[in-house]
């Protein structure tokens, strides 16, 4: 019997109703680029969901490079991105926004969040400094929706970030690799529309909800990122058959299907984080999403791993190991009950 | 009637065994990043194809993206690659190379072809010039097989390049964005050992080949490019799904198939230039690939275009245009039957 | 008896009266980094030489750095900068315009200047191109006064090509490395405010132009490059004691020294032009500034570099060689009377 | 009566000797570009203080600049430099470094130092973990001697930071803009030998340390930065005249210029920081070098500042400000005996 694997939520291909629609439209000859039919129903359809009818929408294939050109398309020369230490893009994308000539200026993490405040004072930092023309000039604030920690911003934090950064007339931009996760938690109060309304520029992640790959960038504003497309061309990040992305994101904003997928990570990660609280493990991240981060002793820790795959994620001490399990679009309540017979 | 559409080779979703085996593998679950087995095995399969055992190869997504990062991988920063004026990257790549700090030094084009003598010219100048360390030091050469226009380097031309550049110590690498179409030629007399023997790095073009995305790198000898890996994910180049693109070689690398897919074309484009021959049409590049340029006065040009799609290539003159004829893998007999008709 | 040296101009340390105001000064505590009392006064001095009162200007230690740090101000990421082949940046900056991730898209050169007609063309060919969204944008125009090959922009010429920018939109930006030898001559007719009226961006030559070092960035118009102190900060181009080069271009703007010092270079130059021309030598490029270019056979070539050290330029044919005659400020009439004994 | 001025340690032009080499020298003809006799001289001169007969030397104009090149020159592309949190590249280079493409990952700073556990535990954890290859390699540890807080690494702590650096294979550079005022030190047993034994890189400042300008990059083992020349250069760091910096570095190294400045300097600070411990102030960094940083309640703030212009630097509550007091080669024992007056 082959193991059971929870070791991240892009284990498998895709949806399969993103395969059926990319069978079913193969041999039709469109445009390439985006300049398809396909990828301008997938806009029209994400405007819609964003109630942002002005919405300028670009599907790029992963979230490192949707980061980076957002980034550069939005930022000047001497401006660097305000991010928690423990943002992806500080951490985890090989130095990309670096590469790209731009600073990222790391704040204190709250469970994986920017908090407002600290924000405000970096802001202010910058602008009462004497030195501040030696300086990075913070240009824009990142964040993550849910973070790598599987946190959420609520509504009333995102409120006060946007508000502050549009005080200081800096970018607020989300990184929504794991979107789909964050919009069905019962805990979540940021809807797509509110994301739009507070943020300049967010993407919604389809890698890691259900897709083949691809991200929506969205700028709810147009004119936001003159020549973006030129700068996506430049990244190396245009599909030739951007058809490719942009039916994936059609499919997915069809008759709600990233809402579906979401709903089984959801619902999957609920019931083996009620199975944690009831056995008494430790739950190293009080989080909502598809991502249980769990403290184990060694007991623990060779009992499940040799039944499940799970992500290392820290070892706090000799004696434990913070291992993550991830739940996806393909989780099945199968793979659930025979994880929970595990713990 | 719909209109036909030679367009370009990218219209189309995927050969129809791409999709298939998409379907056949979705729901196994894999490690990520090319660490899965389908890229293990398109890599074990494009080696044996390129008689280059120890190879490194990388999956990326798309050309800009392959040539930018294995020139950023392969160049100091002091260097720059030289390229025919008509190359791929120093035309239609919005300044990727130079976006990452790499200058294109242009060269003439014969035929979209860099000529071994000029190349040595350039490489002796920058060495012989008083004045060299101030100037970009040549650290590669790029080439195209095919070239834009769609001629070949012959054998015999290839080796001469490939010992210019190896006498200087510059890298030569080839973009084989349709490779495919190339290696099938009945004029073509380079294989993909040669490639791999003659070449530092060169790349085998999956998306304008049959894929619905995606392209090979392909380091023959190993070590050559340090930490590469680390160099895509930087470039936003790296697939969190690997599987997909190594999924796709592995296909067009059993039974032959991306023989099949540049035979499929390359047998369409012979029909048509054939037939344009016979009517006395004037093809201003000769070439023996996919891609047919030709000339067309305004009744031909009215004529074509109101019935098929064409590329527009360049207007020599107010009373004649250049326009482009692709076939790709997709191209059918009653396609070509359709298009002969109109000439 | 020591060689005569008319390689460059700049074989000396500084005009005299550099010096004597350093002596002078030595002592004085000022603030760093420009924002001291010679800097503003040479700020001032250059607004009332080039009639722009709300002129920006910023004093930079060299040209190289200056044309990176000018081409970084203005441009977006995705454009590129249209420059004669033969100028400076595409040629002798080692690919610093490239570094700073811009490609320098060049043009034909005709007696070292771009004609109008043909970035007009260029400007005109990116616009109508339909994929000019995969291409280089051209957002500058890159010239020098003099040019490389010492030759002049007629005002003529430069009220065309200023007018062909402004109706595109894209920007004028003059390299005066060796100004002060084009602004003296009685064959010139574009003076400072015409420079001021015409460009979008100019700097104003120190290092050959008598200074220790330095070139004063001129933006005629203010706040056309927001935050350039910090750009020029970035790419280490800000003195710390940055009154060094504001004083001297205090007291190169003070009494018309920098007049003076264009003078005494073209005199010299005149005298050393119309004895070559006397004695039947070949001057390769006809020009009126202070760098003559002569083509010498073996037996010219022989007798003068053994009295003279010249700069070797090129080698057209096994039998002749161009070599370059420079003057400066510091050229002496005995110096060109004995260059022209041994003509 | 104007003002005392104990801002910073460059309000002056130069040292005097250093202007006399200038007047002197003035009129003969060199080679530009560092490949003078002075230049020449200076790199002898310093080979020879440093013990290390092989050493490559370039002169470049500012510490940004040189940091900047220096880094460049000696990582790939795919890797970072660890600094403390209050290195001088992590605060005041207006992100310099990351322009060039590289990640400044920052380490906690004690009194202004590295530990070499913390830069042993960072490298350590790179290396242990499993997602390395999606993150910034570091390959290069950057220290300051003296640091930005005017404390000095002893030569035991080099010793083990050099050991921790090679055993992991990457570099160490020291960024020395005010190296003078460490030498000199009683506390101070690192010397220029130390340096140039336990460093791959250094730089010995000039514009700090009575130049007018000019810091010189060391790398005391040759062959370790090929094509530094032209990445100097490509940096807009390369002098035209570059025998102004190589004849102020033959002055500042000959007769031990370098250490008399370094002994006035020095010789100031000590008498006002024996004062200020006299009155009970508290000084917040304890450090034997050439800057003071002094905490003032208001009274004594609003009494200092009346006479004596300081640079402010932070203020860690609404009754307390630290003020720095800078002393320098041009200090003058009228000017402390002036300020201790007003303490």
């Amino acid at each position: 019997m082959s193991k059971l694997n929870f070791a991240c939520d892009y284990l498998e291909g895709a949806h399969p109703a993103i395969l059926r629609r990319l069978l079913e439209t193969n041999l039709v000859k469109t445009d390439g680029y985006g300049e398809d039919e396909y990828s301008e129903s997938a806009r029209e359809k994400i405007r819609v969901a964003c109630e942002a009818p002005q919405a300028e929408i670009h599907f790029l294939v992963g979230g490192t490079q949707a980061n980076a050109t957002v980034i550069d398309g939005l930022l000047r020369r001497w401006q660097g991105v305000l991010a928690a230490e423990t943002g992806h893009i500080a951490t985890h994308e090989a130095g990309a926004v670096e590469a790209g000539g731009h600073k990222v200026l790391t704040l204190p993490q709250h469970n994986g969040k920017l908090m407002a405040s600290d924000v405000k004072a970096a802001l202010d930092s910058w602008k009462n400094d004497d030195n501040r023309d030696h300086m990075v000039m913070p240009g824009m604030v990142y964040i993550s929706q849910p973070t790598e920690s599987g946190t959420l911003y609520s509504l009333a934090e995102l409120e006060v970030l946007s508000a502050v950064c549009r005080e200081a007339g800096v970018f607020l931009y989300a990184d929504g690799a794991r979107l789909a996760y964050a919009l069905v938690c019962p805990e979540n109060d940021v809807t797509l529309p509110d994301l739009a309304r507070l943020c300049d520029a967010f993407y919604i992640g389809g890698t890691k909800c259900g897709a083949l790959f691809g991200e929506a960038v969205v700028f709810p504003k147009p004119g936001i990122a003159p020549h973006f497309f030129t700068l996506v061309k430049q990244h190396g990040a245009l599909l030739a058959k951007g058809r490719i992305a942009g039916l994936q994101f059609e499919t997915l904003f069809t008759d709600d299907l990233y809402g579906q997928i979401g709903q089984t990570a959801i619902a999957a990660a609920s019931r083996i984080r009620a199975t944690l609280w009831d056995k008494g493990y430790t739950l190293v991240m009080e989080n909502p999403t598809n991502q249980i981060f769990v403290l184990l002793d060694k007991e623990q820790y060779t009992r499940l791993t040799s039944r499940a795959i799970l992500s290392f994620w820290e070892q706090p001490d000799p004696e434990h190991t913070v291992m993550r399990i991830a739940t996806s679009w393909a989780t099945t309540d199968d793979d659930v009950d025979a994880l929970i017979a595990c713990l």
